[in-house]
Protein backbone atom coordinates (compact mmCIF):
# COMPACT_ATOMS: atom_id res chain seq x y z
CA UNK A 1 0.00 0.00 0.00
CA UNK A 2 0.94 3.30 -0.72
CA UNK A 3 2.19 5.87 2.35
CA UNK A 4 0.41 8.32 3.18
CA UNK A 5 2.54 11.32 2.71
CA UNK A 6 0.60 14.63 3.26
CA UNK A 7 -2.82 12.93 2.99
CA UNK A 8 -5.13 12.59 5.56
CA UNK A 9 -5.12 9.20 7.34
CA UNK A 10 -8.44 7.94 8.72
CA UNK A 11 -7.65 5.62 11.53
CA UNK A 12 -10.91 3.91 10.98
CA UNK A 13 -10.43 2.78 7.31
CA UNK A 14 -6.56 1.52 8.67
CA UNK A 15 -7.91 -0.15 11.72
CA UNK A 16 -9.96 -2.35 9.08
CA UNK A 17 -6.24 -3.63 7.63
CA UNK A 18 -5.61 -4.84 11.59
CA UNK A 19 -6.80 -8.35 12.55
CA UNK A 20 -4.45 -9.92 14.84
CA UNK A 21 -4.34 -8.89 18.71
CA UNK A 22 -1.23 -7.42 19.66
CA UNK A 23 0.56 -6.73 16.68
CA UNK A 24 1.16 -2.84 15.95
CA UNK A 25 0.33 -1.76 12.03
CA UNK A 26 2.90 1.49 11.13
CA UNK A 27 0.57 4.19 9.58
CA UNK A 28 3.17 6.44 9.40
CA UNK A 29 7.05 7.98 10.45
CA UNK A 30 7.72 11.50 12.36
CA UNK A 31 11.43 11.86 12.38
CA UNK A 32 12.46 8.94 14.50
CA UNK A 33 9.69 8.22 15.83
CA UNK A 34 6.71 5.87 14.35
CA UNK A 35 3.01 6.17 14.71
CA UNK A 36 1.35 2.42 15.26
CA UNK A 37 -1.95 1.07 15.40
CA UNK A 38 -3.17 -2.12 17.58
CA UNK A 39 -5.86 -3.99 18.24
CA UNK A 40 -5.35 -5.68 21.82
CA UNK A 41 -7.73 -7.73 23.90
CA UNK A 42 -6.86 -9.53 27.18
CA UNK A 43 -3.54 -8.78 29.03
CA UNK A 44 -0.56 -8.70 27.32
CA UNK A 45 3.23 -9.00 28.78
CA UNK A 46 4.73 -7.81 31.30
CA UNK A 47 7.81 -5.78 30.20
CA UNK A 48 9.76 -2.62 29.65
CA UNK A 49 11.97 -0.63 27.46
CA UNK A 50 15.25 0.82 28.33
CA UNK A 51 16.05 3.07 26.09
CA UNK A 52 12.64 4.36 24.51
CA UNK A 53 9.51 5.70 26.31
CA UNK A 54 6.33 5.28 24.95
CA UNK A 55 2.75 6.81 24.00
CA UNK A 56 -0.23 5.22 23.89
CA UNK A 57 -3.83 6.77 22.59
CA UNK A 58 -7.25 5.47 23.15
CA UNK A 59 -8.80 5.35 20.06
CA UNK A 60 -11.89 2.95 21.55
CA UNK A 61 -12.73 1.28 24.66
CA UNK A 62 -11.24 1.06 27.95
CA UNK A 63 -7.14 0.40 28.33
CA UNK A 64 -6.13 -0.71 31.97
CA UNK A 65 -2.15 0.00 31.99
CA UNK A 66 -0.96 -2.34 34.30
CA UNK A 67 2.01 -0.99 37.05
CA UNK A 68 3.65 -2.85 39.40
CA UNK A 69 2.12 -0.74 42.17
CA UNK A 70 -1.25 -0.31 40.00
CA UNK A 71 -3.43 0.06 37.24
CA UNK A 72 -4.08 3.32 35.49
CA UNK A 73 -7.69 3.33 33.63
CA UNK A 74 -7.47 4.69 30.61
CA UNK A 75 -10.53 5.97 28.71
CA UNK A 76 -11.22 6.46 25.03
CA UNK A 77 -9.55 9.85 23.88
CA UNK A 78 -7.46 9.87 26.59
CA UNK A 79 -3.31 8.89 25.95
CA UNK A 80 -0.78 7.86 28.76
CA UNK A 81 2.77 8.06 28.91
CA UNK A 82 4.99 5.18 29.92
CA UNK A 83 8.93 6.13 30.46
CA UNK A 84 11.41 4.10 29.82
CA UNK A 85 12.48 1.57 32.36
CA UNK A 86 9.21 1.54 33.97
CA UNK A 87 7.38 -2.04 33.76
CA UNK A 88 4.11 -2.13 32.40
CA UNK A 89 1.65 -4.52 31.00
CA UNK A 90 -1.70 -3.20 29.16
CA UNK A 91 -4.86 -5.12 29.32
CA UNK A 92 -8.34 -4.98 28.42
CA UNK A 93 -11.52 -6.28 30.57
CA UNK A 94 -14.08 -8.64 29.69
CA UNK A 95 -12.69 -9.22 26.45
CA UNK A 96 -13.48 -5.78 25.19
CA UNK A 97 -11.46 -5.12 21.72
CA UNK A 98 -9.38 -1.84 22.39
CA UNK A 99 -8.21 -0.49 19.63
CA UNK A 100 -4.50 1.80 20.27
CA UNK A 101 -2.50 4.44 18.43
CA UNK A 102 1.08 4.20 19.96
CA UNK A 103 3.75 6.85 19.21
CA UNK A 104 7.45 5.43 19.86
CA UNK A 105 11.30 5.33 18.52
CA UNK A 106 11.00 3.27 15.32
CA UNK A 107 13.71 1.25 17.41
CA UNK A 108 11.34 0.26 20.41
CA UNK A 109 11.44 -3.59 20.46
CA UNK A 110 7.29 -4.90 20.69
CA UNK A 111 8.21 -6.65 24.15
CA UNK A 112 11.09 -4.75 25.36
CA UNK A 113 13.39 -6.49 27.81
CA UNK A 114 11.19 -10.02 27.16
CA UNK A 115 10.65 -12.46 24.74
CA UNK A 116 6.74 -14.01 24.75
CA UNK A 117 4.75 -15.82 21.88
CA UNK A 118 3.27 -12.76 21.72
CA UNK A 119 6.50 -11.02 20.20
CA UNK A 120 6.07 -9.73 16.67
CA UNK A 121 9.26 -8.30 15.12
CA UNK A 122 7.78 -7.09 11.81
CA UNK A 123 5.00 -4.10 12.01
CA UNK A 124 2.95 -4.29 8.50
CA UNK A 125 3.23 -1.02 6.80
CA UNK A 126 -0.53 0.39 6.64
CA UNK B 1 1.06 21.89 37.24
CA UNK B 2 2.17 18.96 37.91
CA UNK B 3 3.63 16.68 34.74
CA UNK B 4 1.44 13.73 34.29
CA UNK B 5 4.10 10.81 33.99
CA UNK B 6 2.09 8.03 34.00
CA UNK B 7 -1.00 9.33 34.46
CA UNK B 8 -3.98 8.96 31.93
CA UNK B 9 -4.12 12.33 29.92
CA UNK B 10 -7.58 14.02 28.90
CA UNK B 11 -7.50 15.93 26.29
CA UNK B 12 -10.87 17.64 26.96
CA UNK B 13 -9.33 18.82 30.76
CA UNK B 14 -6.33 20.25 28.96
CA UNK B 15 -8.20 22.35 26.18
CA UNK B 16 -9.61 23.98 29.39
CA UNK B 17 -6.31 25.31 29.84
CA UNK B 18 -5.29 26.59 26.42
CA UNK B 19 -7.11 30.09 25.60
CA UNK B 20 -5.32 31.62 23.06
CA UNK B 21 -5.62 30.78 19.35
CA UNK B 22 -2.42 29.53 17.63
CA UNK B 23 -0.67 28.93 21.00
CA UNK B 24 0.74 25.36 21.96
CA UNK B 25 0.57 24.12 25.30
CA UNK B 26 3.03 21.32 26.14
CA UNK B 27 1.12 18.03 27.50
CA UNK B 28 3.70 15.48 27.16
CA UNK B 29 7.03 14.53 26.38
CA UNK B 30 8.04 10.85 24.48
CA UNK B 31 11.84 10.67 24.14
CA UNK B 32 13.04 13.84 21.95
CA UNK B 33 9.59 14.81 21.12
CA UNK B 34 6.40 16.49 22.16
CA UNK B 35 3.01 16.09 22.51
CA UNK B 36 0.95 19.77 22.04
CA UNK B 37 -2.57 20.79 22.35
CA UNK B 38 -3.72 23.77 20.22
CA UNK B 39 -6.50 25.56 19.67
CA UNK B 40 -6.99 27.20 16.53
CA UNK B 41 -9.13 29.51 14.53
CA UNK B 42 -9.00 31.11 10.71
CA UNK B 43 -5.73 31.04 8.87
CA UNK B 44 -1.66 30.85 10.23
CA UNK B 45 0.79 31.51 8.70
CA UNK B 46 2.82 29.59 5.63
CA UNK B 47 5.88 28.21 6.63
CA UNK B 48 8.04 25.02 6.52
CA UNK B 49 10.69 23.33 9.26
CA UNK B 50 13.94 22.56 7.74
CA UNK B 51 14.79 19.74 10.19
CA UNK B 52 11.46 18.16 11.71
CA UNK B 53 8.20 16.27 10.14
CA UNK B 54 5.13 17.12 11.99
CA UNK B 55 2.63 15.57 13.08
CA UNK B 56 -1.25 16.64 13.69
CA UNK B 57 -4.39 15.15 15.02
CA UNK B 58 -7.92 16.80 14.32
CA UNK B 59 -9.53 16.01 17.68
CA UNK B 60 -11.99 17.87 17.37
CA UNK B 61 -13.20 20.08 14.21
CA UNK B 62 -11.71 20.16 10.33
CA UNK B 63 -8.91 21.24 10.11
CA UNK B 64 -7.34 22.69 6.13
CA UNK B 65 -4.02 21.56 5.45
CA UNK B 66 -3.01 24.55 2.29
CA UNK B 67 0.30 23.22 0.42
CA UNK B 68 1.20 24.96 -2.33
CA UNK B 69 -0.39 22.86 -4.71
CA UNK B 70 -3.42 21.78 -2.90
CA UNK B 71 -5.39 21.96 0.14
CA UNK B 72 -5.95 18.78 2.05
CA UNK B 73 -9.00 18.37 4.50
CA UNK B 74 -7.96 16.73 7.84
CA UNK B 75 -11.45 15.09 9.67
CA UNK B 76 -12.13 14.60 13.38
CA UNK B 77 -9.94 11.78 13.73
CA UNK B 78 -7.87 12.24 11.39
CA UNK B 79 -4.23 12.93 11.30
CA UNK B 80 -1.72 14.26 8.84
CA UNK B 81 2.12 14.35 8.74
CA UNK B 82 3.96 17.50 7.15
CA UNK B 83 7.58 16.09 6.15
CA UNK B 84 10.08 18.39 7.10
CA UNK B 85 10.97 20.88 4.11
CA UNK B 86 7.32 21.34 3.18
CA UNK B 87 5.67 24.42 3.21
CA UNK B 88 2.32 24.55 4.85
CA UNK B 89 -0.47 26.69 6.47
CA UNK B 90 -2.78 25.34 8.78
CA UNK B 91 -6.15 26.95 8.36
CA UNK B 92 -10.28 27.00 9.62
CA UNK B 93 -13.38 27.73 8.15
CA UNK B 94 -15.87 29.84 8.85
CA UNK B 95 -14.22 30.77 12.13
CA UNK B 96 -14.19 27.22 14.01
CA UNK B 97 -12.47 26.47 16.17
CA UNK B 98 -10.10 23.71 15.94
CA UNK B 99 -8.95 21.46 18.60
CA UNK B 100 -5.32 19.74 17.41
CA UNK B 101 -3.19 17.56 18.53
CA UNK B 102 0.66 17.76 17.73
CA UNK B 103 3.86 15.51 17.66
CA UNK B 104 7.09 16.94 16.78
CA UNK B 105 10.46 17.18 17.96
CA UNK B 106 11.36 19.61 20.74
CA UNK B 107 13.51 21.79 18.76
CA UNK B 108 10.81 22.50 16.17
CA UNK B 109 10.29 26.35 15.95
CA UNK B 110 6.74 27.33 15.89
CA UNK B 111 6.28 29.00 12.86
CA UNK B 112 9.78 27.12 11.08
CA UNK B 113 11.78 29.25 8.81
CA UNK B 114 9.58 32.77 9.33
CA UNK B 115 8.81 34.85 12.54
CA UNK B 116 5.40 36.31 12.62
CA UNK B 117 3.14 38.33 15.12
CA UNK B 118 1.87 34.81 15.82
CA UNK B 119 5.24 33.09 16.54
CA UNK B 120 5.16 31.78 19.86
CA UNK B 121 8.40 30.78 21.80
CA UNK B 122 7.37 29.62 24.97
CA UNK B 123 4.90 26.75 25.35
CA UNK B 124 3.25 26.28 28.67
CA UNK B 125 2.92 22.73 30.22
CA UNK B 126 0.00 22.13 31.33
Amino acid sequence: MKRTHMKSINLKEKYDHVNDFWHPHQIGIVDNMQVLLAKIKGEFVWHSHENEDELFQVVKGTLYMQFRDRTEVVQQGEIIIVPKGVEHCPMTKNDEVVQLMLFEKLSTAHTGNVKDEKTQTDYPKI
